[in-house]
């Protein structure tokens, strides 16, 4: 079963499904195509709904009740529905020099995982963000379809498109779509485990604000030695600018941005010195050695806790082999800030904005775009689904899941809080070694394999939980 | 007569002899034997001399005492030796959306020259820098040719093809070749005039040094939701630091970098108040309306007199459409500075190091690589030899020629003052509004006909002008 199982996740794989590049929308079309089939395989009515960007696909299955299998009720509770969120799209595979393998021809390859296990990993874009995570809750529900002719309880699935690329069609979906997507839960599979032998569950996640600033100066790109010196240099002016964002303690100068951001709870902290983090190994698979980040802070508290603010690109004048003696007419940089529970991500938006006008130097003009912004979200600790959840992982795995944060955002899930008052489960299944977003991403076929084993015990234990309905 | 030059012309500048990019290494040297070709039809001895960069043309006339034409000598003198340079390497073409017409598939259209005079252009890359200003002077030789079967005074050609990308081969060629270029004086053509009435003299040019700075910090891309605000970012960290190279009064920071820089001295500063410099216009043709420079200086001045430093590139992380949240493992910049006289190119260099490294973030490593450097020069105003141009300039003009400053470097310049002992003629025929290193380059073709006539009627005036041997 689970060569086969492989063997599926490389053809969704084998499809470069990157959102963000338009040159890519008929393959991401592709993807979610193929997701749909693979649903309608295993006994789901599975549709691609069109939006504004890329598609949706929306399938559900009735449970046992569909093919009128005793269970539907039982003990007077009906049998709940649970909704499982994921995203098909992929990040961009850039910079292409750097892969061992085409990042869409999945390469399986001998590997030491995360910490001492030796074993065997699929590497690919993608592959653990988010189709193979995707994959561990679909190959899931067909071993239940294969084993019972259905599933244990109704369910509902969502996968979006854009994930990677600001969810911009996402709220007006799930505000079109309200009545379908009615679940007592979402089990969302885009986060990591512990390590790989400890499954966690994430009840922590930051959110983010993503802007492109572009700074107008000349009308066209001009001689240095002709106007080097006698009008604003757009390159230079952004440079600057972008060097105010921190001070020298690496707070974001951004104003008001600390505004609505609470301290840590100490019984957080707490609880989080104790998952024995370690630091070095952190870094060092980043190939780093000194922490560095704001003042008066753990790494793992500012990976989970704080704010950030980032460059993540930025572009201007001549770019090529050796030197071109040019003042370029524009220059212009990707940004975004990471957020925590409670910031609002249009107030930070309109901060970013203020600071970039307060500082466009005379005569030149600054653009932002945004490319996206979700909330922060903190998940309840105290529920009947999560603790369905742990009582699967903890059978499939031997041991408790760790409750933990994350530095990252999936969007959906502060949606799906806030526009249909459904909390989610993080529960996922990559290693902090996987290379999210980086060239050579891979995915363990040990953390494949338990991830599907757990998301087939977890499905058991939500089929027995009480709906509130 | 007109008619062909301007064929040969576009001939020239079809060859896309761009030298930065070793991608057209081929196109480079076919430039230089188109070159050699065409002085070996008029009379010169021209030969290609490899170099470890791109090749150097290098030709000899002997003048009338190649013939046996009496005037080889003459009342006790012999006739000059004068030696022409000029570059046949051009800048590179991007951004290639820009141009109106391809960048080597010359063009030749209707517009409006500087200031009133209406009349024809031809554009493409190199049209003024350099290659349409080398055929003044070849189409000179041309002419003198073919009206009397001789030149009227010996003459070497040095063209090189690597002045757009930092003159690497120029000293090791001019070192192992002194005694081929010995002449009286070098005429360059590669300035502009004051006006499209008004030709100059260019006795001030700026030097160069420019470099690459790369600053790598983590070993491999990484997402920001994971690292972001626990390690360096490089884009931002590389653009904190570009942003310190100029103070609130546009100062550059480098230390010492005033240290040799004498104030303008009263004498020149009152002769440039006289040229009736139109500030508004010259900020005009580049879109601006502001000028924004060091504190306490006007317009010309920074242009003319006044060291800078410039950010002509720069580049880090995701640079494509949308989103990516990305931590970028490395950033680069291309960084330059203009020199004025007594700068030492070598302790400028020196001090853009040390700048870098005091500022590197911890852990984090900084890379400096140079692409060239060359001092400023002054050039005598008080020779025969310039008095000669003059002369050959008011001939052809009816007015006297300007003598200016220019932003712009040319190594050759320093180098045969240097290390030959030369002194140089800067008489350019470009104009302000020429888009030079810009998209859409141009060159008058008014300017270009009375170019070649110039460099006839100085030619002439050289021949008459006594030699020092």
């Amino acid at each position: 079963m689970h060569d086969q199982a492989v063997r599926r996740l490389s053809d969704f794989l084998r499809i470069p499904s990157v959102s963000t590049d338009p040159a890519f929308d008929h393959e991401t079309r592709r993807a979610a195509e193929w997701a749909a089939g693979q649903l309608k395989e295993i006994g789901f009515r599975a549709e691609i709904v069109n939006t504004k960007g890329h598609p949706m696909v929306l399938a559900h299955h009735d449970g046992p009740s569909a093919v009128g299998v005793a269970g539907g009720t039982a003990g007077g509770t009906r049998s709940p529905r649970i909704l499982y969120y994921g995203h098909y799209d992929v990040q961009p595979a850039d910079p292409l020099e750097l892969w061992k393998s085409p990042p869409f021809e999945p390469a399986i390859v001998d590997g030491h995982a995360f910490h001492d296990a030796p074993g065997q990993r699929i590497v690919a874009r993608g592959a653990v963000d988010d189709k193979g995570q995707v994959m561990t809750f679909i190959e899931a529900f067909r071993a239940w379809h294969t084993a019972h002719g259905t599933l244990p309880c109704a369910v509902t699935v969502m996968l979006e498109g854009e994930e990677e690329s600001g969810s911009k069609s996402l709220e007006p979906f799930v505000n079109a779509h309200a009545e379908r997507l009615k679940a007592e839960v979402c089990v969302v599979s885009d986060t990591g485990m512990w390590d790989i032998h400890t499954p966690a569950i994430t009840t922590m996640l930051r959110g983010l604000v993503y802007v492109e600033v572009m700074l107008h100066g000349p009308s066209h790109d001009l001689h240095s030695g002709m106007y080097g010196g006698t009008l604003v240099n757009p390159i230079n002016a952004l440079a600057a600018i972008i060097g105010q964002l921190h001070d020298a303690d690496r707070r974001v100068q951004i104003a008001g941005f600390y505004d609505d951001v609470d301290p840590l709870p100490d019984a957080v902290k707490k609880q989080w010195s104790q998952l024995g983090f370690d630091e070095r190994e952190y870094l060092g698979e980043a190939g780093v050695q000194v922490p560095f980040g704001e003042k008066g802070y753990s790494t793992m508290e500012r990976m989970w806790s704080r704010p950030t603010c980032d460059c993540n690109g930025i572009i201007g004048g001549y770019t090529g082999k050796g030197a071109k003696t040019v003042i370029a007419a524009h220059a212009s940089a990707k940004i975004s800030c990471r957020l925590v529970a409670h910031q609002d991500p249009a107030t930070i938006f309109a901060g970013i904005q203020r600071f970039f006008a307060d500082r466009c130097p005379p005569g030149c003009r600054i653009e932002i775009e945004s490319h996206g912004m979700s909330p922060a979200i903190a998940v309840p600790t105290d529920s009947a689904w999560l603790r369905a959840a742990q009582r699967g992982l903890a059978k499939t795995y031997g041991r408790d899941a760790a409750l933990i944060g994350t530095g990252g955002s999936i969007p959906a899930v502060g949606l799906l809080q806030r526009v249909l008052g459904i909390d989610s489960l993080l529960v996922g299944f990559g290693l902090d070694d996987d290379r999210v977003h980086s060239p050579n991403e891979k995915f363990e076929l040990h953390c494949f394999r338990n991830g599907i084993r757990a998301h087939a015990a977890m499905l058991a234990e939500f089929a027995q939980t009480t709906a509130r309905a």
